[in-house]
């Protein structure tokens, strides 16, 4: 547990300033963006208790003191978990261009603790393009990663399937692809276990040099050595839409226009479908008492597909993981993605993608195209 | 009904040789490529008998006549079908590459008749790829088409919503985009009756200038007054994924690869809803009771979860539009396959294109870029 303490009147950390401090090296804890969320401060704030007691995660939270101690104080916490003041706060409905201007925004100031050595993974509930947009401003990309992706986890069994990027960067070069196989299978060996992740590249028809000019390309450079001797990658070759809730392979990889057309239209067909099914049990008295024979098996159905129970988006390839959580989480699923994000830390993700991508220095590979 | 003509032997059109006839002014039958499906060719004979019989539907059936000729000898119906022979024909696992050098094939023979002015429209349940590579070779594209579109009807209400290019150009310029409005538009006119077709364009954020470049650059020329006089399009700006099914729009532009990925992840979402429902029902003692006081609710959610029920697709921008049934057609599928074929000759669909496409005239303008 944290011992809490209080921020300065002007904001600043209570800790000492390591403005030089190499990231990973300094605090384990989470900074926790108790601001950003539908639910936000009440429920973030509650999930966070329940993480630092249940789980024992190191975390800071970043936001309005005045909103943020009183909830503390609810729980019985204060002094349990510390806090950082942020006296902005970006709301749901603002997007990437709102972050920009906003340094004292409570996702900038969780930003802020990684870059000074206060915490080494950062979780949010806000609206992805602010924190996408904060986390890029804010952040430094590991070395030879050009840009951070986005990967969600897809409800597969029995584990999850990643797909990256969702939506960070729309027109990426066909190299990044490969650079976000790699952010994928560190995050899917640390996040869910898995030894030796398959990687698949999103495209259309099967045949290797199917699809278009980026997809023909990255398919040949993921079947290549990695450069810079980068642990390489095991390329399960070409997959398409419909495989990506078969559990085919384990990592999904495509650019971020793509990927953010794919899964919006996952969750719109699972909302389709979930529409139809409430017709169709509701439709008449019978139904409805037949419903009523099913109910678990139905409610479970719902769940699955409700798009807000899937396992959540996380920016990889910065200094820190920044873990998004859905706007719509309560106190469990915010105490859910306070424990990934403290597990990831634990896991070491950031030295294994650094290991993974191998002896590219920093400077020596292009960055932000 | 068509007086039926005997193929020569070797293959040749028993009508009279018009290699110069000019599309659209000819015949006003559909040639339906008897060989193409899963169940072919006794369920797509069926179907076009059936069309024959209850539509009225003027058809030409290309195949081979050892095969065809007692299938209609079955259902009584030689002599009222005309039916040419193509001793070739494309197996369902045979894609684009193959078609290329199967002149002889009968999707090949039904485009031919199309050329020659003894058809004005095809249907093939054939294998979606080598369709299309054959009809690109094969057939002319209309004034001011650079790349035709292939088009998916999605099972939206109270009309499908229109989804263009699924698949038949992976890197069409900015240009082409616009290209498909129109074409969608004609469709849309045509086939469900809709005056004036809302356009949207898929992308990943609903601002103007969002997405990738491609997609900034289309939302611009979709908004702008369209080139040489054509018909202003009714440009409803930018719609995302999960926009697909809610009927937001009548007609969803984007380039052949990201509407090819949409069209497989909204198909396999489906398939994973539908089968996560079966196991729903058939959990426990008391679930199976429950679906059969459900029964007729389920069967039909199922149908509409089940890809194979939607409108199929159609290959717009030549000089006959090419309706592709789903390879699993049965007869009655079939027939509304050769019923909407019928319709869209009836409908003008090629004549339509070329009035909303302006004073662009042929050579004028970029064609197979």
């Amino acid at each position: 547990m944290q011992v809490a303490s209080q921020p300065g009147a002007d904001g600043q950390l209570g800790g000492p300033q390591r403005a030089d401090h190499e990231p990973g090296t300094g605090s384990s804890a989470v900074a926790v963006d108790a601001m950003g969320g539908d639910h936000a401060p009440e429920q973030i704030v509650a999930g966070a208790v329940l993480a630092a007691r249940e789980y024992h995660a190191r975390l800071v939270l970043t936001g309005r003191p005045g909103l943020i101690r009183p909830l503390l104080a609810k729980h019985g916490a204060v002094g349990e978990i510390r806090l950082v003041a942020a006296e902005d706060a970006l709301a749901m409905d603002e997007g990437a261009f709102a972050s920009w201007s906003r340094p004292r925004s409570s996702i900038a100031v969780a930003c802020q603790l990684v870059r000074r050595g206060h915490a080494a993974a950062v979780m949010s509930a806000g609206s992805t393009g602010a924190i996408v947009a904060t986390a890029l401003q804010r952040l430094r990309p590991l070395p030879g990663i050009a840009r951070p992706a986005l990967a969600v986890a897809l409800p597969t069994t029995p584990t999850p399937t990643l797909l990256l990027d969702a939506g960070a960067i729309s027109d990426p070069k066909p190299e990044m692809l490969v650079q976000f196989a790699q952010l994928g299978v560190a995050y899917a060996q640390t996040a869910f276990g898995i030894s030796a992740p398959r990687v698949g590249l999103l495209t259309i028809g099967a045949e290797p040099g199917k699809g278009n000019k980026l997809a023909a390309r990255a398919a040949k450079l993921l079947a290549e050595e990695p450069p810079h001797g980068g642990t390489p990658i095991s390329f399960a070759g070409n997959v398409e839409g419909g495989d990506l809730l078969t559990g085919q392979v384990d990592v999904v990889v495509t650019d971020g226009f793509t990927g953010n057309v794919a899964l919006k239209t996952l969750e719109g067909t699972a909302r389709y479908a979930a529409r139809q099914l409430r017709e169709v049990v509701g439709a008449t008295r019978a139904a409805r008492l037949g419903a009523v024979l099913q109910r678990r098996g139905l409610r479970e159905l719902a769940a699955r597909l409700d798009a807000e129970t899937y396992g959540g988006a996380a920016l990889l390839g910065l200094e820190a993981t920044v873990v998004i959580a859905h706007g719509a989480v309560q106190a469990k699923g915010a105490a859910a993605a306070c424990k990934l994000a403290a597990e990831l830390i634990e896991g070491r993700i950031t030295d294994k993608i650094r290991e993974r991508m191998g002896s590219v220095r920093a400077g020596h590979f292009l960055r932000r195209t």
